[in-house]
């Protein structure tokens, strides 16, 4: 019979009821409050936001800087910046905005420049906010392009099939990156929720294999469901009452940036799929290529 | 009986008295003297400044360096500088002053312009002075943004409680950053000072669990003790006589910067508490989500 | 007899002929589809492209970002850049162009400066681009030169030379780089594909010694012909009808970077050279020291 | 009686005579030859230069650069630099080197103004070289300022101390830089070249303990010459015979970097002094924190 495992950390005792425990984009359902807080959150934030996001919020950025020392120039006094006075005070107030933009930028082309004390003390702090904001962004933009990124895809549904003599329960995964990742391993769990107690229950579950050492193919992990698994002998109804859970840990080593990479994933019951098999997802070409579609992880067969 | 541990690297023979070993800020309570020095500590030292100092070491080596390098402009005589003498000496040394500001920075309007072999050759110093002075804040601000920063939060009392049968010693931690932290482990042990030879033994207490595998939660750490405890069958006076302090070392694995880290935390005798045991820190809100509260860690009730 | 080892990742069942699992260069054969996209993939392309093809690239995208801003300056109009009219059209475009480069490279020497709305706007934008384009420089410069760039060089031919009282495989090794590689560890595999079915068996390759702690020098990888080897008693012919392969796993620790590195490489059977021994490629000097050619680990001698 | 141990990668059979393996300076004798080249050498070579020959070869580069394009511009004729004419031709040639100055560092104050093509393609590529020349600088500061730079003290000598009931060969170690090493090993070989062959033949050297978890002071490290011993019932003269050289690796976990570290040292027999034992280097001061003196890891006594 299975033998309950110890909870991996994530809590045993709950009066009420409880979500999934792992989202399906491989967060927590936790929600952590009074958690320290510091400047790298913000650098962390801006490191994980999308491209197109970044871009428009140092635009963004940007047009507010110039438009905050602009400002300040402006109430100045544009007759200290040489040169800025104009036809109208738009026009005029355009002028200091532009040489707080070549300040900022330290273009300093020299049209417009600075006299006296206030306007002078102003552009000298304009210049170092922005060499530090330029240091900031190079950093940013380093930190985006070296950051660890693998992104390991997951079969939308995990299946359960004839297996040798008896059923298995499958899923597939792949590198959806172009990094090599090699000394790959999975270790599964099942949770179930106590009817009666609403506790969590954790189960190891016995894989076929628990590691590839190479991965440049999907890997299909295979749980047979035998007399030591925690699906042993359990209705799809029974299973259904004890809420299944299914949590993944993913673990491999990303040798392109030399690091130690970890994922998580679950698949609640709803997302596997009874007598179902896996249709291939590679095979060579006439040339002897063998072909991957990452694609192709997700389609299985009803049989 | 509780065996004798080995010493961990701190020491066991000392003649006079000594302080606890971990301070409570995690640093050990040792004075080191013609340790090596380089550059590189200065670097180190700016990393872990906090910010409002660091932009304000910034700001002051900002003023100096334009001080400097106006009052040698000044020096050479403004004169060199075209367009730079002004009404008076001070105006004239302001005009120096922004000079150098300009060049520092890189910005060059160009409204004042180096003349002449003395100026040029110190303005074209100050400009790669300037350069290399914005690469190192470069460094330091990427350093301080990627540097490893794991704060694990340790409960501010260790308690003793009645455990199953007998008693335990039992203290809490917890990530206090939303970086994610797995393959969390503990190691404890305890420090009695020897009374006629002032010297320091070691013992292990063993837990009834070393590791957990996620560590989005509070984990609490259970010492029982037993017959195999270094606190069995001691009364608090005994132990108050052999200045026992409790040594925690933790390693866990920062799956968000892919590094292990590792933190040391000591709790002396009068941060035990005993009779008492924790409150819970997390729960489940009406909608299934987990809340925790990392104020509440601390959280404890007298038995 | 050999036990048949498990597939590392690399499949089993192919219905086709395939080509080499792992091609000269160190890749294997197979071709990704549908792989996720990111700009890092950019990234990880301009890092890994030799130094020529990336200052070529370089300056290819410096001319055209000017080429581009010019010709923008010149359709707004060049009477907006106060100065830049000249004699001819193209020397008009000319002081386009290169006002472009002043702004782009934030030089501003303010020969030209601009003058109203649209030429300032397009100026603050492109003083922005050639910022953050020189952002992205330093880190794309840092990336090169800080990546794990370990070379090991296999030899080019695996020798089967006679060993003690039986025959061996054989083949050398070598770090390319200066770098300090130590903890050094190879695993070898042999391939062969089943004539009937098409599938390929892997084969675990016992070795004399698989690792060694330090690796200045040259080291000779030997797998004992015997009784537990896959090519026991196997002949020549047998072995090219198997479409023998040999894969070989290498594990180092790089401490001068402080990195884990893999390399794999394979010897297909037609590199494998028979009756040959290597000469050696290191010996002590009349003063003692070692010389190490590393052009000579590729050296054998018939027997 | 003593194993031999295997060769940890440094070769046995050596026809000629040879130095000793490793040096003081922890660098193996050997020369390698032809091994590959890439510019990644030259960032490393900059990268492990001493801080004051790092800022003169700046400044050396600096220098040279601006000569060089100096006299381009000089040579395409300064009267292409508006402004740059001057009383003599060695005023015109400073003028030149001068606008150079200004156009590599991108301050360009406009004194002085590229007029037509040769001139500003010159200045186009200057400024373009300036940029990447200070990207360089920006990652090669960083790269200098975040390297690994343990730096672990080893005690100048061995000793060979009375240890229990028996004698034990002892030195001792510390970490000379102030960030936090844990988890540290050592590990011993004894070399001995055979008399007759010349070759070499390594002998593992069991240590009473041979890790520490924590680093903060210094550790000795010892070797019991009990039955085990290689050195066990050999004479001084035995062991001069057989050109006794002592090889040690060390390893640790740099937790402020967060990098495995290793470092190697060697005694050879003369380093060894007999009959001695090493000063405390430690100790509680009144206060009853423990002052640990780095410069007194050497100190023994004859006894």
């Amino acid at each position: 019979m299975s033998k309950q495992a110890i909870d991996p950390g994530l809590g045993e005792k709950f009066g009420g009821k409880t979500k999934r425990i792992i989202n399906p984009d491989g967060s927590f359902n936790v929600r952590r409050r009074n958690t320290g807080y510091s400047p790298r959150d913000i650098y962390h934030f801006l490191v994980n936001l999308s491209w197109t996001k970044f871009f428009l919020l140092i635009l963004a950025g940007y047009f507010l800087v110039n438009l905050i020392f602009g400002t300040v120039y402006y109430a100045i006094g544009v007759e200290n910046l040489r040169n800025a006075i104009d036809k109208s005070p738009m026009q005029s107030y355009l002028n200091a905005y532009f040489f707080s933009v070549q300040t900022f930028t330290t273009v300093g082309y020299g049209g417009m420049v600075p006299s006296g004390l206030p306007a002078n003390f102003v552009a000298s702090i304009e210049a170092l906010v922005g060499l530090l904001g330029f240091a900031i962004a190079t950093g940013l933009l380093y930190g985006r392009f070296s950051r660890p990124s693998t992104r390991i895809l997951f079969s939308r549904n995990a299946v359960v099939s004839p297996y040798h003599d008896k059923t298995a329960l499958m899923f597939r995964l792949a590198n959806q990156r172009n990094n090599d990742i090699i000394e790959v391993e999975a270790n599964v769990l099942a949770v179930f929720i106590d009817k009666d107690t609403n506790n969590r229950k954790y189960f190891g579950m016995n894989l076929e294999r628990n590691s590839v050492y190479f991965f440049p193919l999907s890997w299909t992990v295979v749980h047979p469901i035998d007399e030591l698994s925690p699906f042993y002998n359990k209705t799809l109804d029974e299973l259904k009452e004890l809420k299944t859970e299914i949590l993944i840990q993913f673990k491999g080593f990303d040798d392109t940036f030399s690091q130690t990479v970890h994922t998580k994933y679950s698949y609640s019951l709803d997302e596997i799929i009874w007598n179902a098999k896996f249709k291939p997802a590679f095979e060579p070409d006439p040339k002897g290529e063998i072909i991957f579609d990452l694609n192709r992880i997700h389609d299985y067969e009803v049989i």
